[in-house]
């Protein structure tokens, strides 16, 4: 199987700690570094973390607040001092165009590529970027402002032809793709020999979904369904229930409804409020509802 | 004496690594703190390295590169989150109040205290903030767009009155901040007491420059003569002279000379180049012209 990894630059909420940055994580498929989100100081992570800023295909934001966005003028400029050449595709809520494109006209003259910016639409699931071996779509959250998750998901990948068979019937090289796209093989004698005896089922394709930041939703449920990695925010622990529904946050018992509902593989919670110093509480409160949910920190890497 | 300390938050160049920040600095006096320049992650850096967010009283921005700016709205942002009341005064070139007011009234809404944008004059001299004890000036440098150098100077001392003269003279107590200030006594019988009898001469006022970023530049050298403490970039060593003067930087050799012409008390070289993973050769090559020369590093601090 290729290589489909998450790695969490930071999952902290609006106020920086010393435990935590400002949300930022990169998805590695395909060899292309996808980064979701990109709160102040993310440049400083990668580097930290050692992933490769050559490798950056494209930037998604989930939503116009500055613990999300506060990094891109410092990345982008980076990006341009290192000599990147490829266009860069920032996909962002509408307002990104006007507040950004300022700065960089103003900061990041003489950029040595170019910049896009490309608006989300704020209603539905919609395809924003596909390649022919992933998708990566979006979908509303419920938040103080447009707020969207992300869904990266591999395409059908290509059965297994069996060796031996290939061998028995003497398949000729050129019939091996359509066989594994599902085709029959036709002997020279004009025998069809059905393609379920040829191959094996292909690998499972695998999916991440990011949903930060978000009140407690059910109607993402539909969007996330059986997802092998939810990425749900949590900010708060049960005891401040109010406060989470107030700002429009969720709670870990809350993210933890959602996987479960959403029959997902494995929760990974984050966005964690800075009034935490441990986050046990956090853990065992969405583990109790949903067991195979783990903690976000800076520097984790999801494999899926 | 009071508390006169420089903290040095980051002091790398356009190009973060994982050794140095980009530029920022907290100068403390009369437990103020005033902060020169602000990159990215500028507030992180105040978190891990302990300075209290309620004691920062302004803000002073050399020149608009956003190694020196980017962190602004995550800082003004946080000081909100943490219910600042206080006026916030930035000093910066005319050009901030366009490029970050609109980032501020969107991301920052409903802020708990006013952000002003004062501009700072791009020639001469200038005083630009003062009380009753300390003074704040502005001087141009040599850059590739509009740069200034900050002096911050302890306005005269007080001179110490004798405790004995106190006593022997029975000096009321009203009479003693006179006589601090330089008055003479007059004794109930009519006889003047030279205060030069009664008093012994102030602590001197201490002062430190900052010069960053800046080409070589020997007009600067008025503004900043005999500091305590006197900060000049050294983006660059000598082998790279033509670098350093293509870009409008100074190499460390450089900053010595100027060091030593204004015959200040100590050189701090800072601003590195991210292609020194050592920085012994740069301070060789200061020391050889200005013995007293000390190199920069993230969390330094600098006791006048």
């Amino acid at each position: 199987m290729t290589k489909f990894e998450v790695k969490i630059l930071g999952c902290g909420s609006a106020l920086p700690t010393t435990m935590h940055m400002p949300s930022s994580q990169l998805v590695e498929m395909n060899g292309k570094l996808f980064m979701i989100d990109c709160g102040e100081g993310t440049q400083l992570q990668m580097r930290k973390l050692g992933a490769r800023m050559s490798k950056l295909h494209s930037i998604f934001i989930s939503h116009l607040h500055g613990d999300h966005v506060f990094g891109l003028p410092g990345l982008i400029s980076t990006l341009g001092l290192l000599g990147r050449t490829a266009d860069l595709t920032i996909y962002a809520h509408i307002e990104m165009e006007t507040l950004l494109r300022p700065i960089l006209n103003f900061f990041c003259k003489n950029l040595s590529y170019n910049v896009n910016i490309v608006p989300i639409t704020k209603s539905g699931f919609n395809l924003i970027y596909e390649n022919k071996s992933i998708s990566i779509s979006s979908f509303p959250l419920k938040h103080r402002i447009a707020t969207t998750g992300f869904l990266f998901k591999e395409k059908e990948n290509m059965r297994h032809i069996k060796r031996e068979m290939i061998d028995f019937y003497n398949i000729p090289i050129r019939e091996i793709n359509n066989i594994k796209l599902g085709a029959d093989f036709v002997t020279p004698e004009g025998d069809v020999i059905d393609n379920l005896h040829l191959t094996t089922p292909p690998n499972p394709s695998r999916s991440y979904a990011y949903c930060s930041d978000t009140a407690y939703d059910k109607s993402i449920v539909p969007h996330i369904k059986g997802v092998d990695v939810l990425y749900h925010e949590a900010t708060f622990a049960e005891s401040e229930l109010n406060r989470a529904e107030k700002t429009a946050h969720s709670t870990a018992r809350q993210a933890a409804e959602i996987a479960k509902m959403a029959e997902v593989e494995k929760l990974v919670v984050g966005h964690f409020s800075s009034r935490y110093t441990e986050l046990e509480t956090l853990l065992h409160e969405a583990q109790a509802v949903f067991p195979k949910t783990e903690l976000a920190f800076e520097g984790k890497v999801i494999a899926l």
